[in-house]
């Protein structure tokens, strides 16, 4: 089996065809990382939590890595990697990114209700706000296998 | 849809049912995270690997975090969390450990290939030697979809 970096297009693509990575922070160098969903446009990665660690460790540390793939076989697959920094979608400053982070995300709406029921079971509380964030992308690469003949 | 904790006995069980994971590391605070295939056993996680970033980064931070999960579908999933110290089975020192090592990570022998594979094309060397390390489990913690009736 044969691995090659992949092109910045073919990062991109696999970026828009999954919902599901692994975002890693980290604070105090103790790394944290965890499943998450995702929606992917022009540069920028935007996400749906709540409150909670990885959100705590973000707000202190901006700086993230976010990986993603498509595992068909062990000799079939392509992994993306991408480090960025994280972007909190407040209002006001940011109200309309955040409402187009809520459409681009409610494409893949069966996720959002993974941190929201999880927060819940946690607090008991039924009116969580649900926060937005983006990371944008800082540099992008990939690796994926070649089949050979 | 409910999510719950999982007790430490069935985090375990399902660190010795899958052996892909995803491994994060940090360096001044810098993440990164890969994908990785692994061996649990008895509060270790054993894995393979070659030099490379995540080595360099391992051994100068050796706090790592490692994620696992089981996907059926969006509302039906277990996911691991898993905070460890990383030690190199390098020999002497290692040598009975970085055998123990091979032996249970040549169940999932197929993934072995892959950083072989990788670092040949990036340097053409056929002689790169492996690289064993076990992470020490600190923490282990794990929450699961429970269905409802």
């Amino acid at each position: 089996m044969r691995i090659t970096s992949t092109s910045l297009k073919e990062c991109e693509d696999l970026l828009r065809r999954v919902s599901i990575g692994r975002i890693a922070c980290s604070l105090n160098d103790q790394p944290y990382v965890v499943p998450i969903s995702f929606a992917y446009e022009a540069a920028c990665l935007y996400f749906f939590s709540t409150a909670g660690k990885k959100i705590d460790c973000m707000r202190r540390n901006p700086r993230v890595c976010v990986q993603a793939d498509e595992i068909v076989s062990p000799n079939h697959w392509t992994s993306v990697l991408v480090n960025g920094t994280f972007v909190e979608l407040q209002e006001p400053q940011y109200t309309e990114q955040k409402e187009h982070a809520r459409q681009l995300l409610s494409q893949t709406a069966q996720w959002w209700l993974t941190p929201l029921a999880e927060r819940r079971e946690h607090t008991g509380d039924l009116a969580i706000e649900p926060l937005f964030f983006r990371v944008d992308v800082v540099s992008m690469t990939g690796l994926r296998t070649v089949s050979e003949p």
